[in-house]
């Protein structure tokens, strides 16, 4: 162990992974650089700083990547409509990318050897940063000390703490949720507790980012999301960047009682797990983003883009971001987004995203003219279509007459 | 045209059917056999019947299609989660094989040569009637009068009607809907008129089958729904049959605001039409459906599903569900659900379908014991980890090094 | 009929589009536009253009359009290593899209109002020629006379021609081949005659470019083949141009009797049909791109492109060259290709086309140190391999234990 | 690794598997039980009966599973036109899942605890035979020793054989072939030596079991195959096992030049490798198992099977041969080809396969009076075809009128 010298750790100030960064200088005698992002987590940043310094670090990084997270991140997996399972939206899976590909550039940047991380090894976080970490330096070396060590309770972190003079905020750690939990901008988790019953429902009490349906205001909000190439530039007309759009419909999605989802899920590592998340800017943002396709995308485009949505939902959730298939997959997906331009009008109330409005001076395909019930004076020859049932039926027919 | 000597019309008793049943005596000097079914429209028959029998036409078939559609069709296209363009809940598209083959029986019972429909040259029902009527008996003729006639607008039909005696309930036909409506055990659904704008919203008034989430109940209504082999075969512990459990379905989540969608959609025959659907069943079957298979499925089984899912459904929306194609896929999806057994908590509130809990006593894949964030008694080595993903990673690592 | 004033005529000086000439000309009344192309068919196109002049036409285009064809329509196909139902390159069908673009132009030039072709109501040269030509110009007349004329017999033909003084190389009619041909760079194709019997071997006098595999050569061939982005760019270290490239290959490649195909094959009209097909270039460059991928392409891009490449290949063989979902795939397409550089050496040998050697000097995947049977001085850890397993198999076990 | 008390090793009788056997006593200190098959390798199993006994084994399996083989895995697998990576028929893949099954239910039978087998560390069988296990039997303990030692050279195996008295035929241990082959009723591979350089060229003596087109027959040879669901049941009219087809298709293939095939391929676990194959009857039987279904397949099935062919290739050459979604796969495939009935007539000459002829009374969709180039009598309407391009082309032709 003694060939690594310097290590950089994803650091968000709490327990963990303060008792990860002494127990890697103990472990592997090294020095330990943090890390700590803020990408919409909600949390305070210059702590997690005042802690590294406490423990004597030397080389702090604190970045606000919110802007680059939602714009080079999320935006592009709502462009493919990316659902996994056909439930979940991603929102841990698609911080993990950015997280892996900031520690690699520290680690350049510092002349460090490895990163480590305070994932445990029974689920998806490690591989998620392991893999981008590999594709982007593909010699780091990477430490997951839940792996390693044998801290496997709460009781002998503490106590490691404690041993060591590492600071906890017993008060904190005392009321602590009894879930775990993550959180960016696209979402907030929850697993464990007595969410490791299937059958339970989860407490109202849980839930943090959004009020119940039933708390929820008796009068609707509506919205009008301007679309340019698949991503929401304005709300209600006013320019917006990313992440701002992100904000904003976390908090006006949260106060409608909007983005709780509930289920079983399938690990890449091979169990299924349960998870609760909070996700009102994305459910918001994912209805939006169908409704503007219906109008301004071809039907085989889309039907396309709907068949390999689940792939592409899988490399991510998988921890593929950085890999070849999804960069290609990403060129399709971006090329097709040039005409989704437009605006949705949406409603949202207790609970529901209702799509109210959608229309694209530039980008509809939609024709009045040929679509509509009354008279379309020739637009579409009603005739032609007896030919085009007759060739499609033609193969069955055949097969019909030899007693298929 | 003189070869055509009987007719089996799809007869819904109203005015634009008894302008076919006439126009078709009358054009091709033919014998005319009624059929209409009852597949949960929320119609009487017996007014088509005294219709039919007022005109003259001497066999006349009435049948409750209720417990074959909901068993044989909706149930099974249920197993497939299937939804059309993310949206769409197929609730028009899988009613039309169960009258195509039911007319051709009526062709075979009756010496017919023809069947005759009152879809429009525009629409999808016509390729989903001919293509079935076409697989299931290849050399029947098919008379489709809105392709052939030049009757293309209401008055020219009042007008026809007036001209033949044929009876017009005006009292109904002064109060008729703005929109082209269809309807059966799934949905009703809704075209034309102010829908003709995409970025108009519905008018309230619309709707039939469903309160709005405004109006609907504050307080929750939860339900258990027990799952045998995929379909859903007891509601609160009560066995019930298919089109039971969809007409309970029906009542019971309009009556809490669900099911509503209002969407474009792309037309198998090329264009983008506007339409709003009520599937309060439906959106209840498809939550709740997929949170048992959460439970009961594999991961690559259920993946395997999810990507094959859109193609499933393009199949049933354009027509095929006689196509050996779609026999092939439903072969696999029904071999997938002989593990989908349990039972699914579903909470009703204001147009929310949540899960409240899924389990399954003899199928549930999900085990505690290892996804547990406890410890777990060795049931999961965290080391296997490192390797799992050091190999998932050598692809990447060995593209890295070459300077991808 | 009396608004068509100019057509665009595909015209290849034969008589059947010599008869078609006067046809529409007597039929519309109309000027007629021709249209002639040098695609590598191996034919003269002076006798066309003389034929032609004689027949009064005015405007009279001549085009040689190899480069063209084999450089933005052969070439990007190749990239997706595109086979129709397993056997078909698709020769035929890649031509068309570049016809039907011509004659848009020509079109667009001459003022015309429409095109005419003279594939038959039967074939998918038809959809393709017209399918193209309405992607491009949605609004352009086409006019398919074997769909409208009567003229449905050789006999009627030559009775047409000599009534309207149609000029007829009775050598040539006399001597004329029982087979339905066509040809281009990529092949040459054979229908009808005896081939409608699928159980009928076909006769050694039919094929016109290969030798049998019997007759070719004692001694192998050898070529060394460079790729750049997944184009051969030079043969045997010669730089040379795109149908430079095919006519070589096919030359070299029927010599060495390579390229037959006998298949039975399914058209998008709904029918099955027999085709005969010689493809020597066609058949190299495939196998020779593939193995160029299978050293520098990822594996995951690699399966991604497999997955997807009979669908390409549908789009291609039914005629949506022109569609936005074949660009789409397209652009994935071309992106993976970045990295296809290297050489193949392929060995020629009696209808087989053998791989005898693949490099790439910049982009080879292939990692000597890893793969080695030998020791690999840590390169590749197999400890690794054992967490690799376990964890793929967690989900097979839990299932196992559960009795399934 | 006290737990281990009885071990079932699948077992050849050579060095390797020797070695481990002795190893296995030694290392854990367990009774070893000898498994070993007759796949199709071509090799004597007595030899490795007596080399067990004369090293102390006391419970020996010797089975012959050449018709199990066959039957239940090569043909199944045939069904589906299974082909990795565009090349590799799957040879060794295949045979894994048998030896998995058969380890299992030796474990069973005598009441061992594990099994264990000479696959190393770096290659896809280790996964094949574990899968396959871990799926059949999820707690059996696997001992890979490849994994494990440090026997990790020739030199040491011989060295570690001296040592323990393990008898080596030092006369074929010093003829040892440089390569690394495994063969069995589907194939002989070759890997290792000099075709761990991409570029170089096999020698020809490496090959074994096929002669080289050049050295092949200057006549060729016709069989007539017989098709029944999709399978090989008689050849020349002779009613035919499964191994005995493959038996013969191997000797008259060989013999002809038939199956050589020479790859880059990508492994599971990460690395790109190049592997030489020969798969005569295999060869053959893809050609005519395809040709049988050009003819007895509607389109749509076959298109399917086609998009689904690479990942099942890939499930069974990953080693997911036991898994679910491999199973759920087999399913749709099975149920394809009931129709797959029928006598293809091959012509082998030289290395290559033609098909040469193809029908079936009972199931062939070739329908001549619709195919025909001359007057098909009404039978196809050519003016449909005019309704199907319109409608096909009508989503193209709304975006064009947009500008795209």
């Amino acid at each position: 162990m003694s060939d690594i010298k310097k290590v950089v750790l994803a650091y968000s100030g709490g327990l963990d992974t303060s008792v990860i960064l002494k127990w890697l200088e103990e472990t592997y005698g090294c020095e330990v650089v943090t890390f700590t992002a803020d990408i919409g987590q909600g949390e305070e940043l210059e702590p997690a700083r005042a802690k590294a310094e406490a423990m004597g670090v030397k080389e702090i990084y604190i970045d606000d990547l919110r802007e680059e997270y939602a714009r080079d991140f999320v935006f592009p997996m709502f462009r493919a409509n990316a659902v996994y399972e056909g439930e979940y939206l991603l929102g841990t899976s698609i911080a993990r990318p950015l997280i892996a590909k900031r520690l690699v550039e520290i680690v350049n940047e510092t002349g460090a050897d490895a990163i480590a991380h305070g994932a445990t090894g029974k689920g998806n976080d490690q591989v998620r940063f392991e893999l981008g970490a590999y594709a982007l330096k593909p010699d780091v070396k990477v430490i997951a000390p839940w792996r390693e060590w044998d801290l496997l309770s709460r009781e002998k972190l503490m106590a490691y703490a404690e041993t060591h003079g590492i600071p906890v905020d017993f008060a904190k750690a005392g009321k602590k949720s009894p879930y775990s939990m993550d959180a960016n901008l696209l979402h907030i988790s929850y697993e464990g507790g007595i969410l490791e019953d299937p059958w339970a429902e989860p407490e109202e009490e849980m839930w943090r980012w959004s009020v119940s349906p039933e708390k929820a205001p008796d009068e609707p909000t509506y919205l009008e999301l301007t679309f340019e190439k698949g991503d929401i530039v304005a709300i209600d007309g006013r320019p917006t960047s990313p992440a701002r759009v992100m904000e904003y419909l976390n908090q006006v999605g949260g106060a409608n009682g909007i983005g709780r989802d509930d289920i079983v899920e399938n690990r890449y590592v091979g169990m299924k797990s349960r998870g609760c998340y909070e996700t009102p800017a994305g459910t918001i943002m994912l209805k939006a983003h169908r409704a503007m396709e219906s109008l301004t995308l071809d039907r085989e485009v889309a039907h396309l883009k709907d068949e390999l949505m689940p792939r592409y939902a899988s490399l991510i959730y998988n921890g593929y971001w950085w890999s070849p298939e999804r960069r290609m997959l990403q060129e399709m997906i971006d090329a097709s987004q040039a005409t989704v331009n437009g605006v949705v009008r949406v409603k949202l109330y207790k609970g529901n995203v209702i799509v109210a409005g959608r229309r694209s001076e530039t980008d509809s395909l939609f024709d009045e003219s040929i679509a509509t019930f009354e008279d379309d004076a020739g637009a579409y020859d009603q005739k032609d279509a007896a030919g085009f049932i007759k060739l499609n039926a033609l193969r069955l027919r055949i097969a019909a007459r030899k007693g298929r």
